[in-house]
């Protein structure tokens, strides 16, 4: 196995709704746009094998292939499988090892489509959370009314309940992400509350208000409400993940209510039905779009290594933007800025006490 | 004051973002539609009679208008005013005036659009519970995929954390609400969760889960992800309220969010600007349904006596919907409803101890 390269990604290319035909041609688009780019294939040799013949990459001519390695695994977590099941008796599938990969320092990020709650106890036990960071959290960038802006949302499902604290360091890790992966200097961070007044909410969030607030490294704008998600008014949104799921979720649905309504919108009248045919096409991609998860995939921070969890129904498309997201990680280092961040408001926090 | 009819609702007419011409006028459209209701106007006097002279009501002819009384009040509850405010220093204004009236039985039902905080708040002083009603709940009708059906959801920020009993009690009412309003027998009642199976969510939204599966008298049938909540595969979908205020004004973000890049996408060339525009009166009309709040207002249950909030950004035809919404409430004796519901549970659960 050659795993010299200075960027080294491990696939789970087992993982998710369309199998592995979709996760190894996005493989093969990765290593053709990014030539020092090095991809592991985690997964069933001779399936991939097939695949990749199909791809023009024929076998005998695999071991001379600088970019891509196979990793044999034996095992395929399930989308049914309860996350307790691949923790204990998947050992050998392709989404351990390409944690594992990640673990042991051989892969510098993990890609995967698969199973999310089993991703995210996998993920937690093989590479433990950075020291300092209480929980790790699932992170995602939404569109916004501003086309060339995106915000960033956590935690969208890794923690049902998060106290003020996680809170807060949601906000230092949100903010860490804004500033590597998109460059935003001095990130507005906000907390998804019920109301913008200082009086709303639960305890637990007016307490990570105050304790936002009072982290001078922090660009703390205060409370947004849900409506205001997408106002381009902060660039990190903060919630616990019980609010986060639903509220992308309901994203989703919302989508496909709208797209379903306009259908019959289209086609309500002759004239209607004709216009809308020719609009189609760029409605189609408006749609896609509003579906973030299923775009570019959310990743798992706070843990000492690169986790992108892929929408389960991700095309190749949406896989190659996962792998992208991932290498950017790995480019910006982001959990070691994460771990500096933590360990930075630690050290100030205990110098006040 | 002629407070005779069968069927009289307070109007706090000066509530809401649109002043007193929007809900007057909708109160004069909601008596030339129904003959037999009686509508009390809480409000300032002299701008009321301006409008209804506006109007074509003139004063002279007010006393011999059946339909129509007005209530004279001093005061109106700002919408920045706190919800203590309100309670101590507004005791005269049109808010909880309209209130009285329905506690004094001098009309059945209440209607305002005005500060949400401050109405519930009053409202819960006034009003108080149903015997046996731990927490009122703000619930709403929101569109799905068939457009002959939708399904309820609630609570939408009456309260901030619920436990599992609440959460079940929410169950029951909105049953009685699907049951009674829109005539659904055995209405199928969800839970909003992070994911469909068992092991997913709080401890409390499963403890609820377990509690409303044994009661036989309602149609319990399990989680429902943010994704399905507009699938119409639940007549009435129950969570928290903070969860529930998230949701709704997500949904109310995404709406905007597609209205303004559909917008773009029909600008984009000179072929799609001229579809568009053709287009555009059935994609206003979508979206207006697409924000359930502002089309036909909310309920407070588990009160005893009925509360509709409008939207504070209500037109006349929105205002208009709120109050038919109270009118059906009372034909189909809501809170009587929910008393017996309640009543009944607990005498059941009683006898199971």
């Amino acid at each position: 196995m050659s795993l010299n390269s200075d960027l080294t990604i491990a696939l789970d290319v087992m993982g998710g709704d369309n199998g592995p035909f979709i996760t190894i041609s996005a493989a093969i688009m990765a290593i053709k746009k990014q030539p020092e780019l090095h991809l592991i294939l985690c997964g069933d040799e001779s399936i991939i094998t097939n695949i990749l013949a199909r791809l023009k990459i024929p076998k005998d001519k695999l071991a001379d292939h600088k970019q891509l390695t196979i990793y044999p695994t034996s095992q395929v977590v399930l989308m049914s499988d309860k996350p307790i099941v691949a923790l204990r008796n998947k050992k050998d599938s392709s989404m351990r090892k390409a944690l594992d990969l990640v673990h042991e320092g051989q892969a510098q990020a993990c890609v995967s489509a698969g199973n999310t709650g089993a991703l995210l106890s996998l993920a937690h036990f093989v590479l433990k959370n950075i020291q300092g960071v209480e929980r790790p959290a699932l992170i995602s960038s939404l569109p916004t009314h501003d086309n060339n802006k995106h915000v960033f949302m956590l935690d969208l499902g890794a923690n049902v309940f998060c106290d003020s604290h996680v809170l807060y360091q949601f906000g230092v890790m949100g903010s860490v992400m804004a500033e590597q992966v998109d460059g935003i200097e001095k990130p507005r961070i906000a907390l998804l509350n019920m109301g913008e007044e200082d009086i709303k909410g639960s305890d637990h969030i007016k307490l990570a208000a105050v304790e936002l607030s009072e982290d001078k490294d922090i660009n703390y704008i205060g409370f947004i409400e849900g409506c205001d998600i997408f106002s381009n008014k902060a660039d990190v949104i903060v919630c616990d993940g019980f609010v986060g799921n639903v509220a992308l979720k309901t994203c989703e649905g919302v989508a496909r209510l709208v797209y379903q309504k306009s259908k019959t919108a289209f086609s309500a009248s002759l004239l209607a039905k004709l216009f809308g045919s020719l609009i189609k096409p760029s409605f189609k991609k408006l749609f896609k779009t509003m579906n973030p998860d299923q775009y570019n995939g959310a990743s798992l921070i706070g843990l000492r290594g690169i986790v992108v969890k892929s929408h389960g129904n991700a095309n190749a498309t949406a896989f190659l933007a996962a792998i992208e997201e991932a290498i950017k990680e790995v480019e910006r280092q982001v959990p070691e800025k994460i771990k500096a961040s933590i360990e930075y408001g630690f050290s100030n926090r205990s110098s006040t006490l």
